[in-house]
């Protein structure tokens, strides 16, 4: 049974944040999703042209960071195939009833303890009058403020050992490795793994402090290099903190803009042109210390924050102890 | 005394509309206009960069239309040169007081009879500090929604003798004739003129129904191509009219969008690239009735209500009375 | 066995032309192709950012046209899967050998006579020193001349049923049917259809002209809108006829150029923006005769030589006497 | 009598390098430059659409570094009245030949010795029958290969004394200042001034060696922000040094990138938008020291080689020895 296409594509992710009001309020005003119901702390919100209901959870928590990520199979049979691999692997919680708009979703670890759900069952988004298209082939109007967001792209995780991350998403749920940050002792950084055509869905790199479980940043995909610029421009005046960008990353050619929203997730607005992954049998592209080194595609060199800033904070003292090795951009 | 930049350039203008809310609705919500006031049936906007208080006077009347176009002349002693010329004409109507934030202006009408005020004395605008900008050379802060129009481009009048009303401009106000259509009988359908680098900030268009004192459309700058083209995705989503376009102008080279206002005005959306006059000394380019027949820069054919929509409407019985003259392409 | 993915992704295609040379500096100037190498009549092409060695073989011919469109099988267990099921159809014509860079590739016909190869071996494209790109995840420099067009994108042939050859690529290959015409008496006047993640890869119109085996246009992305404006520009200053765009399709959302290679082929460059087709189990999406007379996306009306011209040209006469149906427009 | 507008523009400007042949091809290759003529050791060279004969005209020199930047008057009475001024503060050189397709120009130098000359006279360019464009509103044929540039845009000169050569071109020639960086001493660090309705003409730099005549860079006009991050792209895999960018400038919000020409010299590639200068009274934004070090508009750390590199190179330890004061980021 050939792995690849078992999982269909990334779904919607759950964020936390200690601030769920501002963090609302960035979600809606600057990055232009739509608000679609409400549910205990949590806040559904979603992208203007993905075809399920909900893209993003928001829920109130103490600290920042990353809740369950939902993947979705590519059917009924897709499904219960992975789950029974996900039991074998002893790292299966259990089913859940899925959030609104979603059937039943089977919960499991990622082995950094990151949580993950698959589920095929779903239902198509249908707009309210006021937020339908003008096209049937486009899941809602264009929202007139913010970028806004196209899609949910991918979700870049902090991981203590990035191989065992990678593997488990390659070997169980059927990934393809397309690139990596192959360190000069030959231990892997940094791995890009994706579920479709695009270059990337899932990403692990390594976490310095040791602390497992952790986010770098969950990303939207913009619709062009223009709407990314126009994002800086809109973040600049709205108050959002640009971490670095727009740019392009040397990885993949993504161009990118990186703020923080205001409960301190990392969040990427990408774009990738019409770069594809569209070969079967793609091998890994593996980048050097030395290429890294040079910096983002144009030469901008990565940013020092970009190595120490995920979610949830840790003590910067954990960093120190445990990261005596080289110093790598990603 | 040379003319040339005696005025320095259009400044706001006055447009008529039969339904003040809608039409309000759709300068906040589309051009992503910003409020600053109202006086009695007029609401005062802006564009985000215009350093004036105001760039649309929106004022409600049983037509659609245009009324004052006001211009900022360079100095006050430029402004009394040119009151004085304009007085010699026996076109000038008095002196007024100023809309809000604007010093006296004097009042007078184009041989078409279109009203038009020339002053100089302005307040620069002082954003709220909700409205700040970020960067001190900004006048305010970007609008998180709609386009946003950054400034007002340009206004395209409606003329009877198009001639008539480019010698008014050019020998009594100093503009520049930019490009022109020439017909093969000699006479002139259409003229570009400018007071300043830009390729054009007044034109005459002829009006085939022989009306005087109508509007072809006002435009407003976006700030790139990409602008216009997520303008032409937001229209669409918000139930505007798109007349034609996006394309690209052969007359010029503009990018353009058009779109009709809920209350009819003609209102086109620009963009002209690095595109600039510089040459004190340029020539008018004049195009001919062959070449205009090759439709838009890219090969689009000029839509026929171009020749036709106008400000206030007319009846089209007038049309076929007064046009049996050769139909050329704007 | 899942069909769905067995056929990776659409390989390079065969173009005809009656003026190679002129065709020849069409796509090296125009569409920035790079040439790899010849044999016989024949020239291979490749786009700066496709992996195998070939993108667009160019024959020498008497009339233009389409030859063979290769099918790559996402595995050598795939690749028999599929030959074993197009035997049973009795559309196949056997096994050849592929071009330079290629393994053994299997002729068929679809219902209509087009001919198509299926094949798995394939050789990665390793550029030449003077064409070594700067980042190692991308194929070959950037040519700095033309467009230059990223990668092949789709290939749309005349059928003269549409839902015969629709039906073949989904039951046989594996394609998903992502949007369709239809028609007020039911019938299927267009349809479109995917290998990959990409809205769609091949797609089959009506040939009014009843005339089998032809092409409507072979269509190369672009690597975002901005590019394609550049090349409308491109084309006015470089006398490549341009029939329609501008534009942004009503289906699929693709932003659009059409111009016509020298050989008469008509040749779109188009992106997509961000939009992929993640879905599994998307249900296609019907476009009504009366949805169509919209015409694209923001209102431009299909050209009329989008209804009758194709490669190779048939006489205008067959069109009228096979065409008594409806007049939609794609 | 109104200084303002007595100078029209920058017109073509002279640089010196010392490997012409590889800056010709970068001129060529990347700048997308057209050569026009050579005479001795001078090639000339133009963009796309300057309406006079030269943009560029490049000459083989030791080092590195800017000759004669020309200034077009507005008239033949403003170029005797500009003469005139210029004699009279006794830095004037005399009357020269113009180069080829210009009049006579009177050459004179600013207080820090760069050589500048003014004229009136000049010859419109006529392309030769394979350049010619589509349009008659358009100089020349939009090359294919390069960004292109469409024009020159502003020069940037390295100053000793800032002030001194802003006074000039204030006081003898109209130029109107509009940014200024203020350090907190009171001293100009750097001036940005305008002869058209564009942000900036020309400006002057403090240069921290104390040497006089340099230039920091020269800088030409791309169509759009999406031309400078192809920009970005080419001279990646065209293995051009990239200093920075693309990024936006907050001092007159300009979107850059920039690179080294072969010979040395900084050369930007800029676009500004919508965003022009149109008020007549114009008073200078002063950027603070506090505000520089925020960076550039999305808060990009100014590049440590925009304060010490320029041309002709001068040795590092005369940087040390004159340049006590405060590190200030243009």
């Amino acid at each position: 049974m050939p792995l690849r296409h078992e999982i269909a594509h990334l779904s919607h992710v759950e964020l936390f944040t200690p601030v769920p009001e501002e963090t609302l309020a960035f979600c809606r005003g600057f990055l232009g999703l739509t608000e679609t119901g409400r549910s205990g702390d949590s806040v559904f919100l979603r992208a203007w042209d993905d075809y399920e209901r909900t893209t993003l959870k928001l829920t109130a928590r103490d600290t920042a960071g990353v809740g369950r990520t939902n993947l979705r199979a590519a059917s009924d049979a897709a499904l219960h195939r992975r789950v029974a691999e996900i039991e074998a692997t002893g790292r299966g919680v259990g089913w859940r009833d899925g959030d609104p708009g979603y059937g039943p979703v089977y919960v499991f670890h990622d082995p950094d303890g990151h949580e993950l759900g698959v589920y095929h069952e779903t239902e198509w988004y249908r707009p309210p009058p006021e937020l339908a298209p003008a096209l049937r082939n486009q899941a809602q109007a264009l929202p007139g403020h913010g970028i806004p967001v196209r899609r949910l792209d991918h979700v870049n995780y902090l991981g203590v050992d990035v191989e065992r991350n990678r593997d488990y998403l390659r070997d169980v749920l059927g990934a393809l490795v397309t690139e990596q940050i192959v360190l000069d002792d030959g231990s892997v950084a940094g791995s890009w793994t994706t579920f479709t055509n695009k270059g990337y869905d899932a990403v692990y790199t390594r976490d310095r402090t040791g602390t497992a479980g952790r986010l770098h940043h969950l990303a939207f995909a913009a619709d062009g290099r223009p709407d990314i610029l126009r994002a800086a421009d809109l973040a600049l005046d709205q108050g959002i903190f640009i971490e670095t960008g727009p740019h392009k990353h040397a990885i993949q050619q993504t161009f990118f803009l990186y703020v923080y929203e205001p409960g301190g997730n990392r969040i990427e607005l990408c774009h990738a042109g019409a770069r594809l992954v569209l070969a079967p049998d793609w091998s890994p592209v593996d980048w050097t210390e030395a290429e890294r080194r040079k910096g983002q595609a144009w030469g901008l060199q990565t940013i020092e924050s970009f190595h120490t800033h995920g979610t949830p904070p840790v003590e910067p003292t954990a960093v120190s102890a445990t990261t005596p090795g080289p110093t790598v951009q990603r």
